[in-house]
């Protein structure tokens, strides 16, 4: 699987589109608000600069993109109110891969623009979009041209699936998961860090070019651990993918090797692990960290959808479209199941660092 | 019609796409390209800034847009080696209409870095690509941060459809054309004249905010004069086209009112005509201009698929898209028989301007 080719958010507006089914996502970026205004005005108010350069990286294709860079001109428009300066200009830059819908993200630029305008009283000539397809994973920016980063629940998918998840004769060593479970080998774990190690030293190695000395950066993750001991299991979602495959494994809908060989290309690190990666590095500091629980999961059908949106063209890849609407609809039935008998969960980091001088 | 939501190239790759139908554009930017290496040559000459930010405005969905992105590297890279001085960075934003197929255009992408590395050995980390979807004719990038536009094919498609082509009555001044024609009412051409004025005072007055002191713009757009007294007419599409539409109305195909209704966002000034503007606007001058005439147009076919890749979207708007095959069945034949007896071509200008300091 070629990650950077497959990887994508499905796009459009219909039924199983991401920009209808990122409630969960909205949701985690709403409770990364109050940290995202706090880096955005003490960057703002230590320079005040004529134009602020913002750059949202994996913004997929949906609402919640614009949601994020119209709360950061309220943010700032409230502050110029207060001080009884004007307004900068602002330069936002929407990044995601290649595949990522850019035609119905610019789609939403019309409204967007409209509401700026109508509801804001930001004059259009002051802010200015534009999108950036690559990976995040390199550069994506000219030296030091940008003053503050946002990126949520994009940090935690990684370049490629980590190498080392089969053995010597090319046998997996994850047989019937599709992401670290409780009875992958250690060397399955080590495998996946060493990959985000890998990718997230690349992020910030590559910010660290781009973002000017002082510059911001708030980044929100999945992350693994929750200090709540009722909670089994943080990623319930992927166990019960995995259960659906093997499901259909054994009624013979899909073939035993095409499972066993299918793992995704998402790590979820401590808090821990990426201290010791942003160390390491070296150019930015950690100045804080928040953990965020989600923990609205209502229904199979809701569930089912959001996941469908995030993995379907990976899944397509794999297994071929045509098994889908199977496979969604068994999920569905599964996770009702699990739901009605479990605390259902996601936990996201939030970081807010700053580019050292 | 809603010129900003329905004026577009096609989309995608297939036979009628823009992408496969831009070769005559291929030519005429090629034409214009000398201009464009002194302009930017001089540009860069004058200061060597670290960091080059450059636009194409109009770019559309196919592979002309890299081919000049890639035209202005190479012409700065060969400038670099002889000097023996490090590459700039290249900031280069694409822009066209909302409605633009980006995400063709993205596809491209990956090719063209790969190029840019294999074959012009020029570092990935020294290119940057944006796309920015909105209309040319307001704001589209902060103050002073473009030292260099390049915009072809483009500039000659209005804002809108000029008002006044219909009297009092509502009828039509300009019935059974579809733009400019030898017996269009005086009426007809100055309401054309208008909107072009405005939209290109527009234009400069948007651009003057966004390039610096020194920077340059060269701009390819159609002219309606040819210095050859042997052209009879030097948009034999367009007219090729309304008789075409006028066929099809006296054999009941299409309804009378639509074509009379219907009108071109086109219009192809005079040099003349361009000097007025730029010097009434103040902030550019125009420092040299050139003609460019293209003759190779060979067969009906392939005119008719480069004026369905560009118009498609319009005559689908008026007239429905079930017409669209038969009309340009019809139309192909039409410039056959055309091109049996007359010398076809259409004519630019090529314009390079300086920002005043």
């Amino acid at each position: 699987m070629e990650v950077q080719q497959v990887l994508h958010m499905n796009g459009g507006v219909g039924d199983t589109s991401y920009a209808n089914n990122s409630v969960v996502q909205r949701n985690i970026i709403s409770k990364g608000m109050p940290m995202l205004e706090d880096a955005i005005l003490d960057l703002y108010c230590t320079s005040f600069p004529e134009k602020l350069s913002i750059a949202d990286l994996g913004c997929s294709s949906g609402p919640n993109t614009l949601f994020v860079i119209s709360h950061i001109i309220d943010t700032i428009k409230k502050k110029c109110h207060q001080l009884n300066i004007p307004l900068p200009e602002f330069q936002m830059f929407l990044n995601d891969l290649l595949g990522n819908d850019f035609n119905n993200l610019f789609s939403y630029l019309s409204d967007f623009y409209e509401k700026l305008k109508e509801e804001k009283h930001v004059n259009l000539e002051q802010c200015f979009v534009a999108g950036v397809a690559g990976s995040f994973h390199g550069r994506l920016f000219p030296s030091k041209s940008l003053h503050f980063i946002h990126s949520a629940n994009s940090l935690h998918w990684l370049s490629q699936v980590p190498q080392g998840l089969q053995n010597e004769m090319g046998i997996s060593l994850n047989k019937g998961k599709i992401y670290i479970g409780k009875t992958s080998p250690p060397s399955v774990f080590k495998a996946y860090l060493a990959q985000f190690q890998r990718d997230f030293y690349l992020f910030l190695k590559s910010r660290s070019e781009e973002v000017i000395g002082g510059g911001r950066m708030v980044l929100t993750l999945c992350t693994g651990r929750s200090s709540d001991p009722s909670i089994k299991e943080c990623f319930f979602h992927w166990e019960l993918l995995a259960q659906t495959l093997n499901d259909m494994v054994s009624q013979g809908v899909i073939e035993q090797d095409k499972v066993d060989s299918f793992n995704l290309p998402f790590y979820a690190p401590s808090i821990q692990e990426l201290e010791a990666i942003v160390n390491r590095e070296g150019s930015f500091s950690l100045d804080r960290h928040e953990v965020i629980e989600i923990v609205n999961f209502t229904s199979g059908q809701n569930v089912a959808k959001l996941i469908r949106a995030i993995t379907e063209s990976m899944l397509a890849d794999q297994f071929g479209a045509g098994i889908l609407d199977d496979l969604f609809r068994r999920y569905e039935h599964n996770v009702d199941v699990y739901l009605s008998n479990e605390k259902a969960i996601i936990i996201n980091l939030v970081l807010s660092m700053t580019r050292k001088e």
